[in-house]
């Protein structure tokens, strides 16, 4: 949501639902509260937020048009700034914090960076944050096909041997959902972040998962995605961005050094470990075992 | 074509393989020639042109795989660099200048500007471009339902009134295609350029436009779409980017002011004007006169 453009507000409303619902259901959170909006954009949760009784909105990275909607609105109570929280000093303490901070892969281009500063530095400490909570599941699949399709293709690029590309996509996780019956284990959620508390180090964890397998396959990696929640509201809202289906940010394909052969009722083990570089420039390591089936691989998106 | 790295080789065929087949089917052109690739990328045309017969090949633009490329296919007269034409200074003039020059509408997100100044103080006298044409193309169109939908949305955003953005959504050509059953007139050439001799000042333009309606309907505004073309090969190659079917860059879509009821065999005659302020600016002005209708809208892309 950066910026919550025209384009953005007309086409991407799987994005921006969650957010006005959580706003405009939950008046009670926000009467003579102070809210921050991390990414007003046009303004358009700004001014929900202040229709739904907040005391006072401060709309960062508001663009051009802000101003008019607010006037057409009838909002007095809004102070929008064009800059990210980052470049401005605020004089006071803020009850609510909105912000999109979420990307692929949960922070893979968005911007938790930017709430846990304003969060440190803003949020009184009954104040909340929307949405508070984010969750990685994992599961695996069997892709074989798209993956040799995709890398046979260096082989002869229009006649170029291009085979020296194979070991870098091997490295470059996907971004893409997959088929409904390519997967073939249960889900397993094996990260979970709490956007209340968190710090800095938090955003890198190294954890184990341990999936069923449900029929006899093959197993050519995981798929990694995400679900993000407002728990503060009257009714929790979950947001999914599934394997299958995810309307704006996308899951990620993690391909095993080799294939496994699997088998119903199979466990299959291994870790998972993200390390947090920055919101562009995330370090994966996948470990995955099954019998005598050991392998370690390497990711890298950015 | 913007550096031709590895996800773009491998999703957007529609877009290298007229160049592939330029170079790789005229292989006359090449023999004992110099060529300058403006966007090498991965170095994918480059190899080609030296396969082809080139004497000697100058890629820009090269991205960190290229030296690699170059070595597994025994490329060994490709200098690389990974400047853009303008931030080094050539020794040598070149005979062919790779690029692929186009954006939206023609020039909208290309790099025409490049062009045009490595083809003044590099290209031989007897030297080309590939491509070496570009044409727009005008038809008028029915679409006042996606119109209608589109703006009244703005009437009320989740219960935010944004009428306001109404006057600015008016001015923003749409990047889209369109369905078939869509297009209501004949098409009309509208502009036509040609790389080996086009100045700066030929990127503006304004010409007038004459199309036959073709049944009873409602005239909404025009789609422009564009064609390019390799004519210095053995076979012209013309590329399409149709008003349907765009694979990669897009066709524009112009409203007018007001929707007008057209006959079939009704000329719809008008103007369209492109002011070319830069690769991110295009000022677009387009009127329409039919009996007593007479509109002059203003569009900006960028």
């Amino acid at each position: 949501m950066d910026n919550l453009s025209d384009e953005e507000i007309y086409n991407d409303r799987n994005r921006i639902e969650p957010f006005v619902k959580a706003i405009t259901r939950n008046k009670h959170l926000f009467k003579d509260k102070i809210v921050l909006d991390l990414n007003a954009g046009m303004g358009l949760l700004s001014v929900l937020a202040s229709e739904s009784g907040a005391k006072q909105v401060i709309a960062m990275k508001a663009n051009s048009y802000a101003t008019e909607i607010m006037k057409l609105n009838n909002i007095q109570n809004a102070k929008l700034y064009n800059e990210n929280v980052r470049e401005v000093e605020l004089n006071c303490k803020v009850d609510i914090i909105i912000a999109a901070w979420m990307g692929n892969m949960l922070f893979y281009g968005g911007c938790i960076q930017d709430v846990i500063y304003a969060r440190d530095k803003y949020l009184n400490q009954d104040g909340f944050i929307m949405p508070d909570k984010g969750q990685l599941y994992l599961q695996s699949i069997e892709d074989s096909q798209y993956r040799k399709t995709k890398m046979n293709f260096w082989d002869s690029v229009y006649g170029v041997n291009m085979k020296w590309m194979k070991q870098w996509i091997a490295k470059e996780p996907l971004l893409e959902s997959i088929k409904e019956n390519q997967l073939n284990s249960d889900e397993q959620l094996i990260y979970e972040i709490n956007l209340q508390t968190c710090t800095l180090k938090d955003l890198s964890f190294s954890n184990q998962y341990q999936v069923k397998i449900k029929r006899q396959d093959y197993a050519t990696g995981v798929i990694v995605w995400m679900k993000y929640s407002f728990t503060y509201t009257h009714l929790p809202i979950h947001v999914i961005m599934g394997p299958t289906k995810s309307p704006y940010w996308k899951p990620v394909i993690l391909y095993f050094r080799e294939e496994l052969p699997v088998n119903k009722g199979d466990k299959l083990e291994g870790s998972l470990a993200v390390k947090f570089e920055s919101e562009e420039l995330l370090q994966i390591k996948l470990s995955v075992h099954m019998q005598h089936y050991n392998y370690v691989s390497y990711f890298k998106l950015n």
